[in-house]
């Protein structure tokens, strides 16, 4: 039976799931749901960044990712000037984007990843 | 070549599928869409138990779920009350939460599991 | 460390991710936003066969799919009419559909799947 390691626990969820060499990821909003699109992105990167590093990968082995958008139509362009600017060339993940609604009506975007460990 | 297997298949979709240690369940919805999302919530998690059980594993190898909502701002926090209840103490799975619209429109709650087997 | 291969990479991402047995696609939309939900699901699973192909793997090997549908009530019928004229019969993958937004007004249907490799 392969182990189960769970991250960043609380009582509904762990922040990442880590078994037989894949990191499961919870979905990543941005701290502040007052910024603007470009913000809201950097800030649910930089967090990313910081779950993968913390269970020991990197954004260079995500294997997949979708990226939920409150307003795709407005925001599509803003979040993908953003993405451009961080993901990892040569090394990008499979990617699936659509427009869905939040409990906060201020968060613009959602993303749910799934990495392999190191 | 890792096997297969596929459980409760009929003419477009299995209930799940087992492959090297996953588990792939299908969306899982009520029973009875005209009740409210406590009991929608209850008895998808109920279902839920029921399809990890049959593919022999269970609620404390969960490694993630996306739960879906039809009117995310009403029911979130119906749903988080019902999840909470039922999900392992010191075993939750990655999770994300988003606002979709159904076939149905009595739907209230449909939830994307994978799990790990025992 | 186990190896990623990357498919059909462009700046913002790969539409195959191959990594340890499992194949991740991009999500999958039509040729033509012009068409109906016949052809534009025709088209999108035409295009799945084509990426699992270059995968090494089939139809048959599929473990689950999320269906993104426009609108969900209109064309639920439709997507399931194609769908069934083509998923394998005795090796239906997981499946999950949901209604969404897309950033081109006239995109019907997306598919987000998960194979296995052969």
């Amino acid at each position: 039976m392969n182990k189960i390691e769970r991250v960043e626990k609380n009582a509904r969820l762990s922040r990442a799931v880590v078994h037989n060499g894949l990191i499961w990821l919870s979905g990543i909003v941005a701290n502040d749901f007052n910024e603007d699109i470009h913000v809201q992105t950097q800030q649910v990167l930089a967090r990313l960044d910081e779950m993968l590093e913390k269970t020991g990968s990197s954004k260079a082995r995500l294997l997949t990712v979708q990226i939920w958008l409150k307003d795709i139509v407005a925001d599509f362009d803003g979040m993908n000037e953003e993405w451009s600017k961080w993901v990892c060339e040569n090394e990008q993940p499979a990617r699936a984007t659509a427009g869905v609604s939040f409990d906060d009506e201020n968060i613009r975007i959602e993303v749910v990843a799934v990495a392999a460990t190191l």
